[in-house]
């Protein structure tokens, strides 16, 4: 049997260095960095690469942003590039750990705009952040953009909590589904890939 | 923002290869398909790339192994980097499509020495497989090993189902075991890390 490829490889899109060119390295309120968030899902879709999702890795203490993801399954064909894990990746590299909740380490974050699919809840539970910020969790992602975010446990913030990790619910709430509506408009519009697997 | 990496690979060892190499392309029953997933999965922790764990995805009819893969968390330097999530990455790369379960396609299973954890669970609903195949799905794993896999649903296989992705239990089960036993004197002897994040 020979093996080829035996590598993979995720890369953010090009339009991302321009887009975050100008945002400060540090953004101290947990606000303006769901801001950016949000910024970079809405204009994800629009290039094509993927879903309305984006997120991002920060100190929680610091507001040090230490790196940004946004899905891109669709531009890496690779199915698990969602924008969590392809943040959460991009900061083991930047950190040089595969543990972001190593000793005498700051606390780290994973910001996104709405509760993560149950592919990306267990990469956060892995992942040794310490909090995930969300926009909201509740049924309207999938109701508006059509996504499966998959069998979800009913406890699924308390499990987090048992493993140290907080969760922190509601911020910038409205802006996050006033994206997805804009993605629903040009999915029914036409022309838009909603990429649940098995389409076959 | 500068934003450097803006990339992240993960690769196989180089040691898998040569594994590999007088393996046939075709393996005709889904326990020979399993019996190599066990080889590699043994080699993998005393080669000190990362847990006891290994993957392949193969089309279930012909038996043509699409890829292989391994837990490569500590070579990477990516938590996700579980054996699954390696396997379905290389093999959506090798058909070129993010979607294995696309139309005109073959169907494509999953052969895991355990059931998955969490994150992996969900890396297979987005895959496009039509089969999960496991050696076990007990709680054998986390005893034996001390690896938490994270909270699953316990209709985590109906949910599968419900996706139309088979699962199917119990190949070479006895065999996984002596893989986790195997491993677990290795970490009471020392020297061996539990990669668990929040280690700190």
């Amino acid at each position: 049997m020979k093996l080829a490829p035996r590598e993979y490889s995720v890369a953010l899109p090009p339009w991302i260095a321009e887009a975050v060119a100008d945002v400060p390295e540090v953004i101290e309120d947990v606000a303006g960095r769901m801001r950016l968030v949000h910024a970079l899902a809405d204009r994800n879709w629009r290039e094509g690469n993927g879903g309305p999702f984006a997120a991002l890795v920060a100190e929680s203490d610091s507001g040090r942003v230490v790196s940004v993801g946004v899905n891109v399954v669709l531009a890496s064909g690779v199915s698990s590039a969602h924008a969590e894990v392809t943040a959460l990746a991009l900061a083991q590299r930047t950190v040089g750990d595969w543990d972001l909740g190593g000793a005498a380490r700051p606390d780290h974050e994973l910001v996104v705009n709405w509760r993560p699919c149950v592919q990306c809840y267990g990469a956060v539970l892995w992942s040794g952040v310490r909090r995930l910020v969300v926009a909201g969790s509740g049924p309207e992602l999938e109701e508006l953009t059509g996504f499966d975010e998959g069998p979800m446990r009913e406890d699924w913030a308390e499990q987090l909590r048992a493993r140290g990790i907080l969760v922190l619910d509601g911020v910038l709430r409205d802006e996050a589904l006033a994206t997805f509506a804009a993605y629903r408009q040009a999915v029914a519009a036409g022309g838009i890939t909603v990429y649940n697997a098995r389409r076959g």
